[in-house]
């Protein structure tokens, strides 16, 4: 596959960036069929930001606008202004604390993809690995999911279990679902790029490659 | 352990019994701390009950009164009076299809568990493979769980997860599930009767052996 023929990425973090970072990783491999052609924060100093810079990567800082939870109208034209300049294929939320609405979500419908630290639809929200260890369960993990307009409520492309473990407190539980996450969202996406997903109702399947 | 100082089980069920003759097979090992002690069944040709007499295992139906969906005040008194009669220490649901109330929740308070075929919190109540076939989780499984008043809510004991395949169907993935049940449910019963359960808030834990 030439570079020319790669799918696009469009990254969107609040945070430190690690799902960015595995991402950019797994995207230095010749055979890797996506690349990130944009990195965007609503953080002015986002760990995100500092890692795109890092690597290489064209990144931004969009302001959110007013609101604490969401982008006003304004904000979100930039964000869709900024990823259709990037000629973005796929909107990739890693981190980022903001509900998208129906503007963004009619912009790029079907293709913005998001992952959760739970097993959904258990635990949907925020802080999922806290809810998880409070309510007791054994067995967590993570979710990708193509983003809709509930919370956390996308049909699901990947997941992986991710064991409690009676030693675990919060900090330890995050950091294996952290990892679990660097693997499976890569390969997801990688998926993605190839066509391989195929949505029926809310069930996905991979295609045959 | 001599045969006498085994934790006593009564094993409840409305099925074909599949659980119930994967305690009695880990039972049949010496070291097994558990045995069954008695088997009711609300259905008169049970399967369970069959299980039971060629298993050689104390066994009756106990006709569960007016209700389609619990026993009513009679038949639970009936079945609090045999579960006592039999010395029983830990009332076991294997596929049990009635709701427990809070006089036999009282009777044997801290001491009745249950399988179900989900990763509880997800997918409590009927057919739970069905809604998580539906749903599109890529990871399903089951869950040990002691029995309150909710439905599927009580404290989680163990949980194994179960993969969802592209190419299940509700009766290859309800296959996949019981093999886990058969595994996940005798280990838990065993961890039971050594007293190794310690229970905090909702959170189980393993005491060291």
């Amino acid at each position: 596959m030439s570079l020319s023929a790669k799918f696009r990425l469009g990254v969107l973090g609040s945070g430190a960036g690690s799902n960015m970072v595995a991402i950019a990783h797994a995207a230095s491999a010749p055979d890797y069929p996506a690349k990130i052609a944009l990195v965007l924060s609503d953080v002015a100093n986002a760990g995100i930001l500092n890692q795109a810079a890092s690597l290489g990567l064209p990144h931004r800082h969009i302001a959110p606008g007013q609101f604490r939870t969401k982008l006003d109208d304004a904000a979100e034209a930039a964000y869709i202004h900024a990823l259709r300049e990037a000629q973005v294929d796929l909107v990739v939320l890693a981190g980022f604390m903001r509900v998208l609405k129906g503007q963004f979500l009619r912009a790029f419908e079907g293709r913005v993809v998001n992952v959760h630290p739970s097993l959904l639809p258990a635990f949907p929200g925020l802080d999922a690995w806290k809810q998880a260890l409070e309510h007791g369960v054994k067995i967590t993990g993570c979710t990708v999911h193509f983003v809709d307009q509930g919370l956390d409520t996308g049909a699901i492309i990947a997941q992986e279990g991710t064991p409690v473990l009676d030693s675990d407190t919060a900090e330890t539980l995050h950091a294996r679902i952290h990892e679990a996450e660097h693997r499976v969202y890569p390969a997801a996406i990688a998926a993605l790029a190839l066509g391989r997903v195929a949505l029926q109702g809310r069930r996905t399947h991979l295609r045959a490659p």
